[in-house]
Order: C-alpha cells, then sequence, then structure tokens
C-alpha cells in the first residue's frame, strides 16, 4: 500500500475503509473532547483547581485541529472551495480564536476572545457528516418548512398584538416596561415556558393572559398537525408500490412482481 | 399611460403590474417602519434620547396612512362598503388616536389616549391582505373550529370546578384570593404555563394540582388530535384519484379501472 | 292544549317543542346566574360591596332550583329512579348546602357551609345535556382511553422513581422534604408546568432533571399519538361506504348505490 | 392435588389456576404495601409519630421478599439464569439496603444506606410482569426508538450551542455561572418546563431567549409526529384486508377480489 497525498486524501475525505473509518472515529472522539473541555473549564470550581490542564488540553486540540485543518486545505483538489465551504468555515472558527488570544494582552478584551473561543461548539455541526438517517425526519421538516413559517408569523403577529396589550394593561409598575418586554412576556406565556420572571398583577391582567394561554393551548396544535400529516405522507410515498397496467384489459393496479395479470389472466413477461 | 382615477384605483386596489406591486411594497415597509417606531418608543431609554424623532415620524407616517385612508374612500366603487368592511375599520384604527391626542389638552387623559396611540400596532392586521398562502391552514383551522370551540368549553368546565376546589382548599392566605384568582391559577397550570406566581402550599392542594396537571398533559392531545385529523383529511381530499365521469349516463365517480358503468350498465372500454 | 301532568313532564324532561326549549334557555341562563354569582361573591371588594344583593340572588336561585327539583321528583314516571340517578344527586347537591347554611350558626362551620355551597358549579355538568356535538370527541376519547390510562400508569412509574431519586440527591435542605413532595415536583416538572417554586440546586440535581425534562418532552407525544390515531381511525369508519358483493362475478367493492356491477355489467337492481 | 416442588414453580412463576393468581396478587398488594411505607416514612411529621411501625412493617416485606427471593432461586429450573436476569437483579435490589442497614453503625454511613433503601421503590418494576396490554404502545415506541434518539441528539446539540451563548451573553452576574448551567437553563427553556429559577435580564438574553421558546414550540411537533405516524402504521398493519393464498403456486398476497393468480396465471374462481 503506498502512501501517497492520494492515499491521504481518501482518508481524510472519505469513510469506506479500514484507515479512513479510524480517521473519522478519532476526529469524533476530538470534537468532543475539545467540548467537554469547554465546558469543564466554563465551570468556576473546576476552573480553579484544573485550570492549567485545561489549558494545556486546549492547546494540544487547537494543535491537532490545526494540523487537520491545513491538511484538509493542502489535500483538497480546489483548496479555495474548502476554505470557503460551511464546513470550512467552521473549522477555522474552531482554531482561530485560541491564536487571537496569544496575541491579546488587555484581560478585558480577553474576555470576549475567551469568550469566542466557545464558538467551537459549531464543530459539532462537524457530526452532521455521519448521521444519515436523519434524512427522513429533514425530509419531512423541510417540506412543511413554508407551511411552519407562516404559522410562526401568525404567532409573531399575535405577540405583538397581545404584547402591546399588556404594556397598556400592566404598565411599568407591575414589570412591563416596554413593549419588547411585553412581547418577550407573550412568547413565554403563548409557548407555555412561563418562567415567571413577569406576571400579571391587575384582574384585567391575568384575564387577558388566560386568553392568551387558551390560545396558546389550542394553536400549539397547528405545528403538530403539520408536520404529523407531512411525516405520514411522506412515509406512505415511501411505502407505495409501483404499479402496472395491463397491456390486455387496461386494467391498472397489477404490482410490478406479478407475472399474470390478475383481472383477464393474460400472461404479462 | 393616462393618469385616471380608474389607474389610481387599479394601482391601490390591486396588484398585477409593476406600479401596482411598487405601491404595494411601499405600504409594507411603511406598516413595519410605523410598528418599530411605535415599539422602540415605548422602550424609556430610547424615548429619552430619541423621542423627538419618534414623534416625528409617527405623524409622517400617520399623515402618509391618512392619504392613503382617503385614497382608498375616493376610490372604492362604493366607498360606504369600505369604511365598514374589516380593513377598512384597521386602516381607520391606525390613524385615529394619532389626532386624538393632538386636541386633548388634559394630562390625564392625555396618558389615555397615548396608550390608545398604541393601538396602532394593530396595523400588522394588514400584512393579512398579502399572504394568499395561509389558505391550506385557515381552512384545516376552520374546519375544526367547532370542535375546538367544544373542546375549549370543556376545558373551561376543568377550570371552574379546578378553580373553585383549590380556592376552598388553598384559601386566601395561600394566595388563592378568590375564584377567579383560583380559575386563572388552574388556566396557568392546565395549559402548562406555569408561571409559579400562585402555588399550591397544602400536601391536599398539591395533590390536587399533580391531578390537573396529569389531566392537561393527557388532554393536550385532543387539540393536536383534532387538527392533525382534520389536516390529513384536507390533504386527502386534494391527493384524492381523479374519477371519470360515464359518456351514457353522466354519473361522475366511475374508477378508472372499472369495465362497466356501475349506474346504467354501458360497456366503458 | 290542555294543561295536564303529562304535558308539563313533556316540557321539564323534552326539548323538541317551543315550550320545552324555552324551559331549557331559561335553565340554563338560571344556571350560568347562579354560578357567576357564586364566583363574584368569592370576590373580597365585590362581596364587601354587593354582598346584600348576592346573598338575596342566591336565595332566589336556590328557591327556583327547588321548585325545579321537586317538579321533577313529581314528573319522574319512577322518581325514586330521578333521586339517585347522577343528575338527580347534582340537583340536589345544587341546593342543599344554601338549606344546611340556614340552621348552622357556628361560624368556623359556616366557612366550611359555605364553601359546600360552591359545589353547585357541578350544575355546569347539566349543560352536558345539552352538546349533542361532543360526542365525536367523548367517543374517540373512550376508545382511547384504556391505552391513555396504561399511558398515566407509566408516567406515575416515572414519577414515583424520578421523585425518590430527587428526595435522596437533593434532600429537605433544597426543599425536596418528603417523596411525596418530590413526586408533586417530578408532575410539575414531567408535564412541563414548571411552577419553580421547588427548583434543582446541586449540579447532580440539574443534571437528573435535564434528564426528566427530556423524557417529558419525549413523551408527550405518546397521548398525542394514541388520541390521533383513535380520531383518524373513528374518521375513516364514519367516511368509509357501505360495500356490496356483487351476486354475478363476486367481486365486492361496489358501492350501495351502484345499480350495475362495475366488473361484469350484470343488473344489480 | 400434591404439593410438590414442580406444584410450588407452577404457582410461583405461573398464573394460570386459582392458586397461582392467588399468589400474584398477594405479591402486588405486598408491592404497593411497601412503597406506600417507604413514601409515608419520608414525610417527617409521619416518621416523627409512626416511626416504629414503619421500621416494623419494612422488616416484615424485607423478610417476605427475602423468602420470596430464595424460593424464586429454589425453584428455578436454572437458578444462575434468574438470579442475574433483570427480575432477579431488581428483586435482589429490593431486599439487600435493609440487610445492609443493619451491619452499619456509623450514623453518616447510615444515612446513605437508608437512602439506599428507597430504592425499593424499583419494585414497581415488578409490576411489569402483569401489565400485558401495554404491549401496543411498546411497539409503536420502539419502533420510533431510532428516529427519537436522532431527534434527542439535535436537540442536545441546540442545548450545547444555546447553553454557550446565553453564558456568553448573560454571564454569572445573571445566574448563568458555567456552560453546564446554561445548558440546564436551555433545556428548562425548550422543553417548555421553565422553572424561572434562571431568567435572562439583559434585552439581548431576552431576545435569543424568545427565538429558542418558539424553536421548542416549533419542534415540540416532531416527537409527536413520529409516534403519530408510526401508531396509524401499526394500526394499519393490524386492520390491514387478509390475503388468499394461490392454491396452485403458493403465492401469498393475492387480493380477495382477484379472479386470476398474478403469479401463475391460473383462474382463482
Amino acid at each position: 500500500m503506498k502512501f501517497s497525498k492520494k492515499r491521504l486524501a481518501h482518508i481524510v475525505f472519505e469513510s469506506d475503509d479500514w484507515a479512513s473509518k479510524t480517521f473519522d472515529i478519532v476526529l469524533l472522539f476530538m470534537i468532543f473532547g475539545s467540548i467537554l473541555v469547554s465546558i469543564l473549564d466554563s465551570v468556576g470550581s473546576l476552573r480553579a483547581s484544573y485550570g492549567e490542564i485545561f489549558l494545556w488540553l486546549e492547546w494540544v486540540f487547537t494543535a491537532l485541529f490545526t494540523v487537520e485543518y491545513f491538511l484538509r486545505v493542502w489535500l483538497s483538489r480546489k483548496p479555495s472551495g474548502y476554505i470557503f465551504s460551511f464546513y470550512g468555515v467552521v473549522d477555522l472558527l474552531a482554531i482561530l480564536p485560541s491564536y487571537v488570544s496569544f496575541f491579546v494582552v488587555n484581560s478585558q478584551l480577553l474576555a470576549v476572545v475567551r469568550a469566542l473561543r466557545l464558538l467551537r461548539v459549531i464543530r459539532i455541526l462537524k457530526l452532521g457528516r455521519y448521521v444519515s438517517e436523519a434524512e427522513y425526519l429533514q425530509r419531512s421538516l423541510r417540506a412543511s418548512s413554508h407551511k411552519i413559517m407562516i404559522f410562526i408569523g401568525f404567532v409573531v403577529t399575535i405577540v405583538l398584538i397581545m404584547g402591546t396589550l399588556m404594556f397598556i394593561i400592566e404598565g411599568p409598575e407591575h414589570g412591563f416596561t416596554s413593549i419588547p418586554v411585553g412581547m418577550y412576556w407573550a412568547i413565554v406565556t403563548l409557548t407555555t415556558v412561563g418562567f415567571g420572571d413577569i406576571t400579571p398583577s391587575t384582574p384585567l391582567g391575568q384575564f387577558v393572559s388566560s386568553i392568551i394561554m387558551l390560545l396558546g393551548y389550542a394553536i400549539i396544535a397547528v405545528p403538530t398537525g403539520i408536520v404529523s400529516t407531512e411525516m405520514a405522507s411522506q412515509r406512505k410515498k415511501a411505502d407505495a408500490p409501483k404499479l402496472m397496467t395491463c397491456t390486455n384489459c387496461g386494467k391498472d393496479n397489477l404490482k410490478q412482481v406479478d407475472n399474470f395479470c390478475a383481472n383477464c389472466g393474460i400472461k404479462l413477461r
């Protein structure tokens, strides 16, 4: 087995033999590992104890991802195509913040850059490459996305009207300090999340809230109905057997596996 | 191109050529703009800095919408028909509050009028004219509205019984100050919003609450079931196979696989 | 038109002519009226101002419902049958508390009796008689009630295990004072109500909570699926045309309106 | 009736005659009883009054379950098979903690063991043996479990990204102390539970929250759609018309309306 550039490109970009699958699995573990380090590093108490180790691990992952990035650029048939592709940008965003933090001394700015480094979680999107079973769900969602958009537009209209109404009824003294805050409250309520950070205090406000809640309860059915119907339709399409027409009697719901017409008995093949 | 009243009416009421489409798009931007100004004006800090500009913009939008309103009245074949139509009332409500605020001096009254001015967000309902794709959703909802009404009636009954029960069990000392407040709490709970502004404190109250919650969890399925079934049915109707008409007797629900007309017995093929 | 006992019984128990329909409508308004008085009377400020009027109205409604009750007992073909029927008991419970309050002087006991009077809201169940369109929903729910029961049993098992687990993890110092309280919290969380009166404070508790929430999110689909499927099935049964079998060729998906067999052309009727 | 080991095994493991059914019912009551004692014992006030009785009952139940456990081990055709089976482990976990608490003196350790004893609620899983009607639900859930897993993976990705984003936007000063806490908040919000223990305070945080909520509202439709579709499919399979087998060639998906076998062409009727 010759170890050429072509062979290396195969290992990096494909996943159909032992070497390329191993490469993918190692990459997967590195992505999960780097995300885990980012998460643990954000916990104050763990940072105090293991901050040194986390920093060291971060640089190891950054180094490895940098190698991977330049490997992909070098191995691509058209490097600029990879660099400006979605995954190319994600891969770059995953390593850039670490290097930027190297050149920044100002502590205030460093905090912002450290935050930017967390964008690394976008790396998890790379996993998308490995999930082929998600297609059925994706197809159903894409087919119903137009209807869901209209539905969300309808919800936003209700939110705008209700948010304004509650701002007028309850007013700043009960926490509804502006229309945007009222709209935030309306979304919290309509989606049945109900944080309770802002709640109606006046009888009229509670009455209007009750109507919004019942409305939310009734219209939550709509997106479910849309997706369910779409999924049932997608499934039916997949399950439906291809049908033929009999050349003798014209009956046309013969299955493709039939040898004779079920209506007139003529030989089909 | 003659610029007659008929031509103007075409621009205002239709949207099938360059001029009328431009009119619609400009109107759309104006609606969004006026709503945005209302929203931003309600935010205390923005009002303090840019209050002057918001007031000025408000009058510009009001002036333009006033011109549009009178244009529509003038151009309508039957002005009273437009004035008392749904959109006619919405168009009027969108401009009236600004003028009312002009004639009011009393500061107490002015606050009420200022609140009324916020009704301006009703303007968003004007957008209804532009959404033609919502028809499928509308048809499904209208077809199932009767069943949803009965369901909401059923929910209101539960709310009434549960609100009364919790008022008896928990009483005013735990925040359930009256039956209406108990009903408000029951709606908050049954719809799974759960603000947490009023919560049961006694063991019995918590037990009854648990039952309400499980009930709400189980019956949330009902509106979803209604809408899903209705949507599936609407879709099926659209997907249904085309039927043939008998050339002899005119009966028209013959399947394409039939050999003889099921009504008059004539041979079809 | 003779005004006999038989005629009166017709007016009270049936609803197919002018007099009996009027009786039903008047009764409906009286039920709503008496419930409204109970609700308004529970509001402290309204009770202070209009307590006298509410008390007077209460006695008017009680008197009228008492007349109605004895009328029904007297007019029933088998009085004991009516008295011990569901609506008979509801009718009695709706009037009894008012009379009991008459014989009770002790103010502590009076509060309990006053609470009992609120049972009058059960009267709303009488409305069940008037809603014939609710049948479709009822049939669907009854057909799926068995599956929903099993589902609720499954939910209760999760609630028991999760409530115990959170009681062990969080303990009394974070509000989880006992297993029943833990179960109450688990129901509040699993049904996505989320009051927030008790919340997990420890990292482990928050992790277990997250799993409960994702679980609740996933299994909320089950009752919806059950009801949707049942409704679709009920609808299909109602929509399905009755089919016949051709006596000549044996083909058996002929519609009942067909005059000739669509397969062999023989005259069916 | 000879009382042999074989007869005893029949009583313990089967449930088709008087003796074995009685054994099962007694066991059921014992399971419910022991769980009830665990629950009541966790309530402080009840423990203070009836702690002695609860302890005594606990030992009675433990003794009886121990007898049952050794009976099952002894009666099993292959004891090791039972011991390492799922129900064997559950049965052991249900009795072990009580004995461990007997040998522990250290009070700190005793608290942990007492907690372990609560694991006894696992006993409810024993009920699984008695629920045969749950099969339809189980089949539907198992068939859709793969899709639900992918969906939960998708939700976890959103939670990771949103939790990180909110940690950056709101920061520790508004309660978002670390990424794990941010993820806990994102799950609380996305599942529409909404405890309100942590809420966004900055306008940008409230805006991002609103998007998460609308997203949660839209994607709650997905698991429902999956389960509904699966259930409808399972039901359809059960409702599907019975097919015939050709007497000549043995092919067996012929419709009852066919005149000739679609495989070999023989005349069927």
